[in-house]
């Protein structure tokens, strides 16, 4: 008889001081000091599932995790305890009890991703590792249009790093990505059923490129038809990436 | 024959990392970051004057500077210049040309200063070191009343801390002192014609305190008629602190 409980965690962390989620021998992870938080909690070993790999330098709005834990405890004051071993840039926010067969990677139907850029002469400091500093002028109604030609269902392989091209489907829906300024922050909103390696980055560098080569939307279209990533645009860095939504069938986090 | 020209320098800067604005023997601070700077720029030491003293770790959304430069050159060509020099925590938003007669500190006539703290069960990683994690209940329109008391003109004694009880005037003028929340982020703002040291957080202290206790407008005026610092409430930590505005006659930031 197994008496483990399924739970989900609600991460939010800064990924300024981490290599990424998931655990690696030299550099330290998110995965690493949550896994490691837990145990500390529970004193013993758990296989922890992530909702998905992140890059260096990524943040997460909400990041989900799954793990089975033999622990009877009310899942706010587990909140509270786990994060009493979180270092200050990782919190839980909440846990959540699920079904046995939940899996925070395989059960998530759809991420939500943010890419902030600040678009000032002079960067804010308080936005320094949390957003891409670009000065120059942005064309919003452009951009919008250009991010337009991503909906749908498309093969993303020309927005998709090189070293991780392999047999698999390299198809997704995109549901939504609209681009919206607040002051002098500039928001990219993009959710998909799902996203390639980088692709979030390649195609807020594409639309960057396209709004200085004043692309149409037609050009875009065609980079998706060529399947050639030599033809979008630069992948901009990881630190204005943020894991923003995580959508699950039944569950409202 | 002097041909050097005054100018005001707005800055932005995250506290974290410096013991305040003033110069001191043995600890960093941003005035010598900032002069520093300037000094590699025009090649001289130059007296630089800040608009107030501040405390180890208090942030700046706006904090003013004077000095008289010999130097020809354009006003946001010299912005960018010293932004050059200067570490991504602290920013010249703009520099301006003065009247001779300008200084930061004497031809202030108020400032406004903001408070944050995060009120929620699970600190905000993005917000920690910006504001203070306090979790308990905060009645907002009771601390509103309780932040009206301290409008106008006041002996400010039993809200300045001792080791700065000098010969020197204790009276201030309180323009408006409002408590707002936005999400879980609960922000107090006050404008006054001067503040001795450690008022705001001390101010901000005593409404907390007045929160839990269900104290009334005249117990804050019997604190103030007290000049007691012993019956007003604790100072709050320096990072939930921020310079925001300085005002100066007949100069629009």
């Amino acid at each position: 008889m197994q008496s483990n409980q399924n739970f989900l965690f609600v991460l939010k962390f800064l990924g300024t001081n981490y290599h990424g989620w998931q655990i690696q021998k030299n550099s330290i992870t998110v995965q690493e000091i949550f896994q490691n938080a837990l145990f500390k909690l529970i004193n013993s070993k758990t296989d922890i599932k992530g909702c998905s790999r992140t890059d260096s330098g990524v943040h997460a709005n909400c990041y989900c995790v799954s793990a089975k834990i033999d622990i009877k405890i009310d899942p706010i004051r587990l909140t509270l305890a786990l994060n009493n071993y979180l270092p200050n840039d990782i919190r839980v926010l909440k846990c959540i009890k699920v079904n046995d067969d939940f899996h925070a990677r395989y059960s998530c139907v759809a991420k939500e991703y943010v890419y902030k850029i600040y678009n000032h002469r002079v960067m804010d400091p308080f936005m320094f590792g949390r957003s891409l500093h670009f000065w120059y002028n942005l064309d919003l109604d452009l951009m919008n249009e250009l991010a337009s030609s991503f909906l749908g269902y498309h093969d993303f392989t020309a927005f998709c790093s090189k070293d991780n091209r392999k047999c698999e489907n390299m198809s997704r829906n995109i549901m939504y990505f609209n681009i919206n300024r607040l002051d002098n922050i500039v928001e990219f909103k993009v959710k998909s059923d799902g996203f390639l390696y980088n692709m979030v980055r390649i195609m807020v560098g594409t639309i960057l490129e396209g709004n200085y080569k004043k692309m149409k939307k037609e050009d875009i279209l065609h980079i998706l038809d060529s399947k050639d990533r030599s033809l979008s645009g630069p992948t901009v860095p990881a630190h204005g990436l943020y894991l923003n939504k995580v959508f699950y069938e039944g569950i409202i986090l």
